[in-house]
């Protein structure tokens, strides 16, 4: 057997992208320094910010801009809600077991890995045979592996000084808004169609849990449920402005055959040849599109799948994954379901709790679309989709927009010596004042500081150097292209937000400020 | 026995803020429809509001005006921290159980209750014979009571697929920021003083959960745990800034004398008395005023309560709780800890992980000013504290400033129809888009919407009426004063920007658009 040094062994993208993620705290595992808890991560000061950059992005484009109304709700829920939704019975992966090491695995996931076919959605009776057809033995000792059964996915608690009072940890957020469609549509006097929000935890226990923030046990989502009545399910507010927009789907007969790559096909043709259920999931599903572009994944890489039957709940009228090509193949990042009228008609009859709202054409309960898109894989896919390593310099970068950058901007005093530093933190105090999202580094060489702020992606460094104490000049420096030009001290704000929305280059810049000056 | 009607029974003004809460979609019961999970709530689209209005002015003020770090834990911990935190060993809170019916109470609190004493702190021993030789008996059906025992509030779950891989939901976000503290300085190149700040939800086990959003099993906390170099404490950045500002402190000495109303004394005389640990400690105690203040809570109903011995863990070097004149009495908002070394010290030895950071004086284990807000309880004591019935209105209304109300301001056409309410849609969109919080309503009388603007304590209405379209004026109604004035549509977003900043009111705005058109 030959030996590989480590040097020589190639180290994976995800292995990179959690190195640095590590490194420069954008994620890390929870109490690392006690070995950690397999599928928990803390976000550090970077990821923090690009969440709350990520969240505030869906909030201003998901909820505002359509007059949604969005709820926080406890993430500690009653065993009764999950009877009635049917997460008990039914929120369950099948578990294999081996005979010998005893380690668990995902029987459907065994499947997939060693005969490349997809395996979702069988019992465990179809999973033991297609095991003992093919003999697949454990991956860990080759050992052989005990009969498939279903594992329930939900956290549990007890809840109360007297045991037996049970609890679950959601394992989505939507159950809290159809638990209180009546407190919310009657306080918010709401009038069909209309949507509500909710960003927070969800908790699913995870039989391996691995690929660093793809597959956890602890996440976030960004949820809305959009109540609609029947008729307006194909003429939602505001589709036209979106109709023409081309969607990249992957339906169930491309899948049929082998397919991998989406049609491009506009929203508006995607509703009209029933590929899609309905113009309301169209007009969603082109929002997401948009959104992962302005985050910076690259829309090349992204599909919507019509999953499968078997990969679908029997009341679905249609669910549509988005999935983003990553290293680690196509990746669930966003789940779109049409869950009809299937949650709302469940919780009035186990609750006896009416559920209909007055509409134009009577006492109805309405029909749901459900955008659900996770925090953490969104995050994971702007990580791997900007990371950069090029020739023209030694250290990795990430390529990301303004939109999710932790920092707009970084400054730097050339010294620290001769009033420099105190230059520069002038200049850091107005930028944050601004509005914009600062860091300020004075140690080290120049060269090393612009390789720290490359590495987390700030687009642009501002210098302060001798000049600027005799010119009120500094320098911008573009993180792209390594290049720079000098501007006023005064015109820096408005320079950095005409940089920042992408209106200007620094060549254009430069240009600008030289007219301007003439 | 004399009998009382419904309506002749006074309603508590807690029970008067959770019926319009719930009515009005601030808070709710989780899962009401299936009789709710006691000490859990939901936040509805108003309360919703307000606690992102809450949390984006702390994280503004605490976190990015001192340049601190903000990180993001899992909720989900491993066993170990806590046995090196101590929590598995001592966070816990004194149990009886009554003989004849069960019921389960705190200890302390059964004497508090009925003895008026302070009971905080005392041992299962101490507390049976205050018990017993009080002969206190059970409230719900005056039986005797079991001994008293300790009860762990932590929330307890199991992760992974094999039995016995306990976790715990994390009873304070401190830990993940302890447990990563080697990550979060190296990775952020952090030197001391600096702050790392956590919003997120944590979790206790209360034997008696009660008074709506009070006393609750899950509930969110904005914290800080700020790290200091020991010499630091004294001379923290920025102290001058604050150094004249009178805090409301209530000191051991006044409690042992049975005083409730707490001294005025200014922030640097509380340090040089000795009153306040030390400096460090008096700034965020201010910070903390000052934000209470802004966000509506009377600066009277407030004092820092300096917990006596038995209220303070052993290695705390003084523990000073913000609490509010509540209609339930004074009550816990905030906490403020000196927890010194310890956190540091103790996941050192209990990880073989060092803890110390390179400082000017050597490698040092900074010491911890750990200022902890409640965000549900801050948003109840705002409630009570802008709850309003004042005869000049047929209704209840809240006298919320910009700073949290759900809304800056409602748009309302006065009628539907000729073209008033397409005329207040246009409104209500340039509103939004200058980033207003803004609501439209169209329907019932116009009183009837003023009424149910007011309720909810929306600042402003603009109302378009017959002369908008003829002349583009709109009226403005001020929530407070009812009155109202007309402004040309284009003043209105800088109009509102005056108004809600508290420039101007209704009447000084009149006077200056008048002297700007003469």
């Amino acid at each position: 057997m030959e030996e590989t040094s480590i040097s020589e062994k190639k180290q994976s993208l995800l292995d990179k992208i959690q190195d640095v993620s590590f490194r420069r705290g954008i994620a890390y595992p929870t109490g690392e320094i006690y070995g950690g808890l397999s599928g928990a991560f803390d976000y550090g000061p970077l990821g923090t910010l690009m969440r709350l950059k990520l969240i505030n992005f869906w909030r201003e484009y998901f909820v505002k801009d359509e007059n949604h109304f969005e709820v926080e709700g406890s993430l500690i829920i009653p065993e009764k809600v999950f009877e009635a939704s049917g997460h008990l019975a039914k929120f369950n992966d099948p578990l294999v077991q081996c005979k010998s090491c005893k380690s668990m695995f995902r029987a459907d996931k065994i499947i997939e890995d060693k005969l490349d076919q997809n395996a979702d959605g069988l019992s465990p009776e179809e999973l033991d045979k297609i095991i003992s057809k093919n003999k697949l033995k454990c991956p860990s000792c080759e050992g052989d592996f005990m009969n498939a059964r279903e594992f329930n996915l939900m956290l549990k608690t007890e809840v109360g000084s007297v045991s037996g009072n049970v609890a679950y940890l959601r394992p989505e957020t939507a159950q809290n808004i159809f638990t209180s469609f009546k407190r919310i549509s009657h306080s918010m006097r709401a009038k069909l169609p209309f949507g509500v929000a909710q960003v927070g935890k969800v908790y699913r226990n995870e039989i391996s849990p691995r690929q660093f923030i793809i597959r956890v046990r602890e996440f976030k989502q960004m949820e809305l449920e959009v109540f609609f009545a029947e008729e307006q399910l194909d003429d939602p507010p505001r589709f036209e402005e979106l109709a023409d927009e081309l969607l990249p789907i992957l339906t169930r007969e491309q899948q049929a055959k082998g397919i991998e790559e989406p049609i491009l096909i506009s929203a508006a043709d995607a509703v009209k040849k029933k590929i899609l259920p309905n113009a309301a999931m169209a007009y969603y599903l082109v929002k997401e599109k948009i959104l992962f572009e302005e985050v910076g994944v690259n829309p090349e890489l992204i599909r919507f799948r019509h999953m499968l039957p078997k990969e679908t709940p029997h009341y679905s009228g249609g669910n549509f994954d988005l999935e983003v090509k990553l290293s680690i193949g196509w990746t669930e990042v966003v789940g779109n379901a049409f869950r009809q009228q299937h949650d709302l008609t469940s919780h009035e009859k186990a609750s006896k709790t009416k559920m209909g709202i007055q509409h134009t054409t009577g006492n109805v309960i309405p029909f749901v679309i459900e955008p659900s898109i996770g925090v953490g894989r969104t995050m994971y896919c702007v990580l791997e989709s900007c990371y950069r390593e090029t020739d023209d310099r030694d250290w990795t970068w990430f390529q990301f927009p303004s939109t999710i950058a932790p920092y707009d901007v970084q400054v730097c005093p050339l010294m620290k010596k001769d009033g420099l530093e105190e230059k520069a933190l002038e200049i850091f105090e107005e930028l944050k004042s601004e509005g914009f999202e600062t860091i300020f580094d004075s140690s080290g060489k120049i060269g090393k500081r612009y390789a720290r702020s490359d590495e987390i992606g700030t687009p642009y460094c501002v210098t302060i150097d001798y000049d600027t104490l005799q010119d009120d000049t500094v320098t911008i420096r573009d993180r792209d292209t390594m290049e720079q030009i000098r501007v006023p001290q005064e015109e820096l704000p408005d320079a950095m937000v005409l940089l920042l929305t992408g209106e200007y280059g620094l060549k254009e810049l430069e240009d600008l400020l030289k007219e301007s000056t003439e």
